[in-house]
């Protein structure tokens, strides 16, 4: 996998670029969802959500957050969906943020993957399973 | 719609939580993608992205990332998959982000929905849209 988005940033490959500061590069993805798919990238580099320095985080975020409030004024549209893919399905090593438009209707069929149902007594094995590793402990 | 992120963090409503503070509120999704996918939701309420005050971006992220970085470790999953719907698609009238635990080969298609091409001169023009909308100017 080729870092596009670094390369990009040095002016290397060429995209649609709608944001560019120090801190972040956002530009349309090329193969858009909808047309004005944004990607939106911290700069410097980083490769996944976990990666990116914490003093890097708020002011990354305020930017994904300026992008999916300009999508509706920009296009029209009526609400955004925002998704990452951390290391699986992931096929740009930088992390970016996917900002795509989203109209009721358009036949995106957002978050309804099929679901699954946990066992009697598994939420409390799993919820246990992540406190543990955030350190935090019932009662919650 | 109801809001049951708000009766979870007042206590009215059941949920595996795995972490609460003044900020943010986590639990269980009571149907997930896969087990142990997290909804990581800001307190005081706000309904979208877009409406998260500036000053609470930064924390509430830290703590998206925090999640996201803990399941791996709690799971033995890969990597994650963090998504926010927007109002379209969003069935929960409170913003909250998924955290879904990923594994190579578990059959969610991440983000393989079929893709649009643009016609010549679109992706100069959605671009300009755009950067209006953000106040933003070429050459970036």
């Amino acid at each position: 996998m080729s870092d596009i988005v670094c390369a990009i940033a040095r002016g290397e490959l060429e995209a649609e670029i709608v944001l560019h500061t120090e801190h972040v590069i956002a530009f349309l993805d090329h193969r858009p969802v909808f047309k004005g798919h944004v990607l939106v990238c911290p700069l410097p580099h980083a490769e996944t959500l976990p990666d990116l320095p914490a003093e890097a985080v708020g002011p990354f975020f305020a930017d994904v957050q300026r992008i999916a409030a300009a999508l509706p004024l920009a296009l029209g549209c009526t609400g955004t969906f925002v998704a990452i893919n951390n290391k699986v399905s992931q096929s740009i090593p930088h992390l970016h943020v996917h900002v795509v438009p989203r109209t009721k209707g358009d036949g995106l069929r957002g978050f309804f993957w099929p679901r699954v149902k946990y066992a009697e007594g598994e939420p409390a094995a799993y919820g246990s399973l992540i406190r543990e590793a955030l350190g935090t402990q019932p009662p919650l």
